[in-house]
């Protein structure tokens, strides 16, 4: 009997596999690469990479790689963004290892910084003629990364945060009018609502524009995606791309699956997503609704 | 009396330079940096970067950091990017080292990874506690590169290539209907072979879609740019980002004195430029006149 394919593998199964090849669990992870490349969505370079890492909690994420044709490369995601993605869609704090089938690009190694303890994560690649963990430091040393514009306080890629988003008053009377989004499995309020709290937890310390999609399938199923940002600006993860992780872990199909898409941001945000969400989903599944609804920070009270 | 911005100094200015001060010209590059660094044009990190590089001619290149307003961050220039493109403008074929003022981020690192002999470029970091020489495989070891998709005898980012592309015979006559371009300074055919040009030197090898962007300026001045990809995909220039950079590095001003632009890609390129090319120079030059030519690569003879 097939198993569907899984992105999270719960903290007794990994210790029973682990067991039952009597290997440790970070051992386990190199052995789990080669089942999960398959899963990989790369119809550019036709190369299938995957990423299988640990987290704190015992569980066990997977990541790999998605390509885009028709846009530039810019939009594609690795596989070590897909793990971190997949971590913080499943509210994972910290990632311990991980193994990968190729050597981690300069842009992943860059985009790992994100987190907090970044250079002790250990990492194994499967294709190495000896493979062993090394840790990120040993991948990417004198690094560039969040310390270097935030405080050691402000939190950092899966830390909880909230960033105290509410929509734009105007957008309530939009929402009403918004005819596009009526297939009747999810109301559009409800989407609306799961990109706002997409939102307000993504990772955008560096230009102050936090950004969420929310994605439904025509089986009615809700995906969300929080725009994640890098201190070195370029190796950022869109929240369309984020969304679609979200998609392709939760077992989704085809991306022609998706037909209505709603975007947040900041009304006054430096960095827009919007027509670039637009031109990502456009490509992908055509017949998508995309709707954007502005956003903007609470005050504190007084 | 102040000289204007210069991105190319001259090997006997250099060792001019370099004797004055009393060291060599590779300890002459950080000494370069601090004066660079204003040349920068980052409006959102306000962290202005430059990169000052040593090519084999004796020559010495700048580069800086260029950001974006109003769009994601994946369209930002780095100062390393800038400086490879600088070296490209001028047909220098490799890069022996260079000085930057903050640790090459890691998507820096691996768009360096396209040059002939990566490994051995020097660098060296100004803001470190003691800034000294290293080389790349020091800052990226177990590098994922070109090498480990091409064959050796590939032409690498540096080195001559010529794309055999020829522009589809239906662009004769759109140009020929193309009122946009009518400034009177440079006429669109010249526009137009400027940007298949560009296309011709663009390094593509991973997607197969070279393309490249020809800017004409207000008063004139016409600017190339061919893209450039990166074995890794996401840290590939795109073929605007390129153009851009040869309009800053020729002391061009502010970006609304862009009024022409054309884009030559092929047909059926997997890696399509048009939407995104359009969207940052509609971002940062909204009168900008935009069009894009379609070419197609030369039959060999039999
Ligand atoms: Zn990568
Ligand atoms: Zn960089």
């Amino acid at each position: 009997m097939e198993h569907p394919p899984r992105f999270v593998i719960e903290p007794s199964e990994a210790l029973a596999m682990a067991d039952s090849a009597a290997v440790t669990v970070p051992e386990l992870l190199p052995k789990l690469v080669p089942a999960a490349q398959p899963l990989a969505r790369p119809p550019i370079s036709n190369f299938q990479v995957a990423a299988v890492g640990l987290g704190p909690s015992g569980r066990i994420f997977v990541g790999v790689n998605l390509e885009f044709p028709g846009l530039p490369l810019h939009h594609a995601v690795h596989a070590e963004q897909f793990l971190i993605t997949n971590l913080s869609l499943n509210a994972e704090p910290s990632l311990a290892s991980f193994a990968v089938s190729a050597a981690p690009c300069g842009h992943c190694r860059q985009f790992l910084q994100e987190l907090r303890g970044a250079p002790d994560i250990n990492i194994l690649v499967t294709s190495h003629p000896t493979p062993q963990f090394n840790p990120l430091s040993h991948f990417l040393p004198h690094q560039f990364g969040p310390h270097d514009l935030l405080s050691l306080r402000a939190p950092l890629l899966l830390e909880p945060r909230h960033n105290a988003l509410t929509l734009n008053s105007d957008n309530l009377n939009n929402i009403n009018n918004h005819a596009a989004i009526c297939n009747g499995h999810v109301d559009s309020h409800k989407l609306k609502i799961a990109a706002l709290e997409a939102a307000n937890k993504s990772h955008a310390p560096y230009s102050g524009s936090p950004s969420g999609v929310a994605l439904l399938d025509r089986h009615g199923n809700l995906y969300k995606g929080s725009y994640l940002e890098s201190a070195a600006f370029n190796p950022s993860l869109g929240p369309v791309q984020a969304a679609l992780i979200a998609f392709v872990a939760a077992g989704g199909g085809d991306y022609h699956q998706i037909v209505d898409a709603i975007l947040v941001e900041k009304e006054d945000a430096i960095v827009k997503q919007e027509h670039t969400a637009r031109l990502l989903l456009g490509t992908i599944s055509p017949d998508c609704n995309f709707s954007t609804f502005l956003c903007q920070c609470q005050p504190s009270p007084p």
